[in-house]
């Protein structure tokens, strides 16, 4: 991501998202893998997204969110990802989408840490009590690392588990218990307010 | 829609999905209201998409979904609209987005008829048993009606309905009972396969 934000002025960048994530990750010397999404907002208000895996991006307009990425996943909990590695994912495996933006709209960005332990609902219902972008930010990342820890809370992953057919086992069921509980994960969350210039 | 199908040429829309909705709009003369959906793909394989509130599109890759309009409704069940009237939302209101299209990609769009009755999932396991595009459509829109129909099937619309508060009375929640079923509406799908020329 810190290459990203050094190379996002890059010329040869061109103000594509997919080229910007090509850039980074070729620059990129640390070992591991990581999901990664990248967001750039021209002038005209069309914001340029690509994304590899299971972060993502919400557009809040008039209190609903209007625009939201999907992930992308090899299976539950597999997310695509870029490597260190030759295996994994590269640029071409992007998801790249662009959308109009108005003044007044915010702009949420996050990890899997934050979509997998809070409800786009909750992430409305939270942007609405902060002017403060970064504020907000701060919010939902205590809300997500909250579900994340507990057990009880029905959580967008634990919903999404048992749809894949996770669930605890059948003594339970039977007893009324289902699986529930948040994801605990690393969160990065981002907050952005478009307003014009 | 017929006015947007045959309005798709005009010099003037430009290929802008936006500037369509608007000359469709303005040359329609039928009484009432409708919610929109139109996608331009360009030859580059951009889906240029522009939507008036809760239509929908999807875009399935290796077995995925990896993009998805959002809705726009005032309310519950109760989306932006294009009228007849003077009240009522114009092409301006409408979410205004672009994806990039792959050789392989199968598109999905619906009226929330489809929606609001079968889950993503379901798309995609009903469009992989299909080589051909309007079979698919027509297996979805068959599921779609099943499910409208079906008042124990716990359909996206159900789950969201309880999701905003809307329930059974207390005294079934008691005993065991929730508000489950689709929703009887109006259902249009089109399927295409993306291919390269």
């Amino acid at each position: 991501m810190s290459n990203a934000s050094y190379l996002v002025e890059d010329e040869k960048v061109d103000y594509d998202p997919q080229i910007l994530l090509r850039k980074a990750h070729a620059a990129t010397s640390s070992i591991g893998s990581a999901t990664v999404i990248v967001a750039m907002l021209e002038k005209n208000g069309t914001l340029k997204i690509a994304n590899v895996g299971d972060c993502g991006l919400r557009v809040l307009r008039k209190g609903q969110v209007v625009f939201s990425t999907s992930p992308q996943e090899h299976s539950f909990d597999c997310p695509y990802q870029l490597s260190s590695e030759v295996v994994g994912q590269t640029y071409q495996d992007a998801m790249v989408c662009s959308v109009q933006l108005m003044e007044g709209d915010t702009i949420v960005m996050g990890s899997d840490g934050l979509f997998d332990n809070v409800f786009d609902n909750e992430i409305v219902s939270t942007i609405s009590r902060f002017r403060d972008a970064s504020e907000g930010a701060k919010a939902l990342a205590e809300l997500a690392s909250n579900h994340s820890k507990d057990i009880n809370f029905d959580s967008p992953y634990s919903l999404e588990a048992r749809s894949r057919g996770f669930d605890v086992p059948l003594w339970k069921k039977v007893v009324g218990m289902k699986l529930t509980g948040g994801k605990l994960d690393d969160i990065t969350v981002i907050v952005g307010h478009v307003v014009s210039t």
